[in-house]
């Protein structure tokens, strides 16, 4: 892309919530949330941040683009493991200030740094306070 | 309540990540993002933020509570609509840093204040940039 990429000024909340004009809200930081499920099984497999470049790399290649907050750069997911993300729909929020990308994962299936195939590999007992310890739920 | 809910501090990273104590991470403003899926079809159908006390409160009674931003307090959901989210799980991911809850919608099922059952009610079209219209995706 030559130039830096650009998404249409946010208009009314009528018009964000029930137009088809795709008018994304980036924070303070420029960052938009995105929730990233398996497109075959539903299951989060992970959630990250993009700002106007990842984003417009992710719709016009079709491959999960996100920026890394720790790294503070561009970041190509599966650059280096290969686990690339091939989106196969991209939806947005009633605010516009969200994106839900359904994704099957290249390479070896694993979405994961710590080689799990989610990230969401805990879960969090319910009904006690202070809560007890977490519940691997990684096969 | 009583008192303040409160959490562990966060650990080392290799304890946050590979350990089993619940150390959840929130940010500046104090909040944590929640993901909402339904726990029977998958769907995403919010995203919203929690701070200490949504997710004490949402741990201890299995209803989802979260931060309203715009309003500035906390916000049981459907606590106006009847719309409860009954949450069947939570589960946290590699940073602890997001969450994500399997819930059962309560009452007309509706998740979303425009009357869609989901938030996610509009497609980004993908291959093109800029990009065209949106596509409504609410049955």
């Amino acid at each position: 892309m030559a130039s830096p990429p650009d998404f249409a000024e946010r208009g009314s909340p009528e018009e964000v919530e029930r137009g088809l004009a795709f008018q994304p809200a980036f924070d303070a930081n420029g960052l938009i949330p995105a929730i990233v499920t398996d497109a075959a099984s539903g299951e989060v497999l992970m959630f990250a941040w993009m700002n106007r470049e990842a984003l417009a790399r992710t719709l016009e290649t079709r491959v999960g683009h996100f920026w890394s907050r720790s790294r503070g750069r561009l970041w190509r997911k599966g650059e280096e493991s290969g686990n690339v993300l091939h989106i196969a729909e991209v939806l947005t929020d009633c605010d516009q200030d969200v994106l839900w990308l359904k994704a099957t994962v290249a390479g070896e299936g694993v979405v994961c740094h710590t080689g799990a195939r989610s990230c969401f590999y805990r879960s969090v007992p319910l009904g006690e306070l202070p809560v007890a310890k977490l519940v691997t739920t990684r096969s």
